[in-house]
């Protein structure tokens, strides 16, 4: 299978057929790709009045039609008449009352046909390119590693049942005197986090960040010494708001599994256009 | 004067004649009123940005046209000859290098029509009403003082030239079992700020604020003993951003002087249908 050659619709096939279950990094190169969180309509509002108040670290690019789970509600999908949000992901997670329960390649018997409603949220790879061109390469990206990833003391503004959930980061270092070309280049990226959030030693402060070196999620990353740490706001924010409130979820909950997201049918230069 | 029967136009009117330049509070009872911003333009993209990434604390509801003080950008004002930015405030502030330089009944002097934008911002008077409606009257709507308000250690998602501003939040006293209608009656007003966005004597310790006795803008306000304090975003969070990057922005800085609100011509009820 060639990486770069197949489409996205040809690429869900695969995983639709589980011909393919693994992470979606270095597939359909230059087309985006999307965080997905599936919830019960009952938290469905609420996680959407979260996304419009909180639009840095959850970046909303569409969701399911109601009881159509075929459909997305704008063209990121293009009209693909296999498309099925509940068999497109190489692998999926399922959570109930905040708890991991099991991987799964589809979620055909999990996703309630007159409840669910699947998500899908911008994902920094998008900007992560568009850095590369400028010469500003992601460490993470350079050594094919996943970024670190920190939960901080930062909340999101409350929506509905989404009580006190915290912003998480993704952390790339760069110079300091790169700090404007980057925040330059991410900057329009506005459907997928957008510019850095913060930056420098003093930042980890403020996030409440533990420990640079143990991030929560994804790789460490060794920071060099002319370089600080550069935090963006990140999708997996809205993964650990759906178990922060999970007691609070009635049914099932379902997101991707790291790494293995959606492939949209519009290029990463297009979601900034959204 | 009749503070109740006079129309927003009549009322702009008197401004502009210098009839009247006190407060806005209590006059066109059930039109909206708008906070006020005026940057130069190299700032204006700027802080339409950090609009967007922070739609909570910064609710944008409209802003004038480039060169055209007269006109804004939608329906909030409606087609009134007689409208221009630059008289229709009761009193103004103006602001050089983030300091504060004079109040001034209209800024037609200093508004450099090929430079300057303003920009319309939702305030929390739109909900106030509704609270009352439903029984649950602010106490500082019930003993006529301006409402409190904090700043705080929660950080604005950066937006080019406006880097680590601070959250400005007001706070109105509730029993805890009162919070949930609370929250249920202000979610809905999503252009003047929505929800709380924190609550309780945890949220005083999360949100950095040193004493709840001594706001740093507004009044003071007793907290009862059955009461906890409940957290709004706060419009006076933009001006606190341009007086924070001051140095940064070159040229003139006007925004209305506190309480001096520029009245709409849309009810309170229709600003969260923006």
């Amino acid at each position: 299978m060639n990486k770069d050659n197949i489409t996205p619709s040809e690429f869900r096939k695969l995983c639709k057929t589980q011909a393919h279950s693994g992470h979606t990094s270095g597939f359909c190169t230059g087309f985006a790709q999307a965080n997905v969180l599936i919830l019960p309509r009952h938290a469905a509002d609420d996680f959407e009045l979260l996304c419009e108040r909180n639009p840095v670290p959850c970046p909303l690019l569409g969701k399911t039609l109601l009881n159509i789970p075929t459909k997305i509600d704008n063209s990121i999908i293009l009209n693909d008449s296999t498309f099925d949000l509940r068999y497109n992901l190489p692998k999926y997670r399922i959570f109930e009352n905040g708890e991991f329960l099991y991987d799964k390649t589809d979620v055909f018997n999990e996703w309630e046909i007159d409840n669910h409603v699947g998500f899908l949220i911008g994902c920094s790879f998008s900007f992560e390119k568009a850095l590369e061109n400028e010469g500003l390469i992601p460490r993470n990206v350079a050594l094919g590693k996943n970024v670190s990833m920190f939960t901080t003391n930062k909340y999101l503004d409350n929506a509905g049942i989404f009580i006190n959930t915290p912003y998480v980061v993704s952390m790339r270092p760069y110079k300091l005197n790169e700090i404007e070309k980057v925040r330059n280049i991410t900057r329009k990226f506005k459907k997928t986090h957008g510019e850095p959030i913060d930056w420098g030693f003093d930042a980890v402060k403020r996030l409440g960040i533990k420990d640079l070196n143990n991030p929560e999620f994804g790789d460490s990353c060794d920071i060099l010494e002319d370089e600080v740490p550069v935090f963006w706001a990140c999708g997996v924010t809205t993964q650990v708001a759906a178990s922060v409130v999970g007691k609070s979820i009635k049914g099932k909950v379902m997101s991707h599994s790291p790494g293995c997201m959606l492939v949209l049918d519009i290029k990463d230069s297009e979601v900034s256009l959204l």
